[in-house]
């Protein structure tokens, strides 16, 4: 049996979530090839140990485990079905783990294209935001092969809170769901605790001593006490930008639709980060759909 | 300088909340006279020692201090400000402690029909429902004067948790913006979860491991944890009953109409709301919303 330390890794995609989570897997003694667009992104990792290919096909050639980290369903097809893709270099046996928040629709095609060439997909997208992959304590859920979950987690344990990665279900798809009704729920949370402080402060209460008030009752939570005194201090510094919030929610109303879920309180959620968006607070936090 | 125990108390609204609110009350020593619509509810604080009285005037004509604790906006102007009423007794010196869920328009009449007789009106509604009402752990917002509100602030300190017990401000009606604000938030995320859960289930996934997955990161709330288990296991034994939840919500939208802020969120939850009662679910806790 081969031990997972001995497995060499690829990584592609190595943006604002992608470079700190791959020097983690560095940082733990891992061989890591890198491939991302623009190849200035790499070079931290390169001097820290890592190897560059030019291609995404380049570095599934080398590798026993695949991960992905891209922005949308788009980034990921291409990187792993387009020209140079994954998929023309993808060994039998690999594991490909796509750990971007994309359709759960548009994975489950990519599982079964991984699938035929002898290969495994899981999809483990991730809550925690920039500050969980900096600090490695993201949480993972996991869609996919059981088999292939239990050979890749002590990896995924390198970039999240072990008691945090969740296998989902075995299903092609289930994590990214998952990832789905994670945004809902904060969505939710976030436009009553967006309504909740604009009353407060319109009606001329003091909006901190009531966050501060529902902080101890049943309003409690993480929204409330994150995202609650990001929008009464006014600190929009992201943080999650609304744009990749505003993807994410899009996703969330095509997989409610294809399943003939209602998602009434999510539509309200989505025109508030649309507003937000065409005011121009595409790159501010999310949580500024409360200002 | 009188102690706080030699004042002699009343308690108006012997419902599912005021009954045993009052007995902490007794429990602690305190001088108890008390009025309800319905007899039969005093029987047990009677027996315990409390006293009986006709009227809301005559509970008021002996006591340094009325609370009262009823259903509804009308209810509390009818026991206050009704024959019979409150006003018709109440000493110069008394405070009047609202603990109702009420509008705040309405609180602020009160309190100045109070201050016309050489009282003082506290707005002092609670979060926490039967559960926290019977074991003393209610969260209590107080609007209105500060040192009225440190002169009875033990005597709520028997009812709820003394670390919450939160003064909003010295406005009257600033307690009943709170609760409101709390209302909001709450309703926000139930109405999240709700959909959240709704998606895992429709999409094959198992709701109670997205429930435990989302618990562990940003969209962890105190209504995915209770609520969301209630949704899962398809228990609606209230708790709080949907037709109270509508009532605040029906406050709410006046109370950010009248202060001129939207809350579109809000408006989808009391469709929701709305949808339940009229399927005969009036008396099934709110978070039946999420069936």
């Amino acid at each position: 049996m081969i031990s997972v330390m001995a497995e060499q890794l690829g990584f592609i995609g190595l943006g604002v979530m992608g470079r700190p989570m791959a020097g983690h897997l560095l940082a733990a003694g891992h061989r890591l090839t890198v491939n991302n667009r623009s190849r200035a992104a790499a070079d931290e990792l390169v001097i820290a140990g890592a190897h560059m290919r030019n291609t995404p096909a380049d570095v599934a050639r080398e590798a026993d485990i695949v991960i992905t980290m891209l922005p949308d369903t788009p980034d990921v097809e291409s990187v792993i079905a387009g020209p140079d893709g994954v998929l023309e270099g993808l060994r039998a046996g690999a594991v490909v783990i796509d750990m971007s928040s994309i359709s759960p629709a548009a994975t489950r095609e990519l599982a079964a294209r991984v699938a035929a060439r002898e290969a495994k997909m899981l999809d483990a997208p991730v809550s925690g935001g920039e500050i969980g992959a900096k600090n490695a304590t993201l949480s993972i859920m996991v869609g996919g092969d059981a088999i292939a979950f239990e050979r890749v987690k002590p990896i995924l344990a390198c970039m999240g809170n072990p008691e945090r990665i969740v296998h989902i279900g075995t299903d092609p798809g289930s994590g990214q769901i998952c990832k789905i009704c994670n945004q809902i729920a904060i969505g939710g949370a976030l436009a009553g605790v967006s309504e909740a402080l604009a009353l407060a402060r319109k009606a001329g209460v003091d909006a901190s001593l009531v966050r501060h008030a529902l902080l101890g009752g049943f309003a409690a939570s993480r929204v409330l006490e994150v995202h609650g005194e990001r929008i009464l201090n006014g600190n929009f510094a992201p943080g999650f930008r609304a744009r990749l919030y505003q993807k994410d929610l899009r996703i969330a109303e095509e997989t409610a639709a294809a399943h003939g879920v209602a998602v009434p309180a999510t539509s309200v959620v989505v025109e508030m980060v649309e507003r937000l968006v065409s005011e121009g607070g595409a790159d501010l936090d999310y949580s500024a759909i409360g200002r």
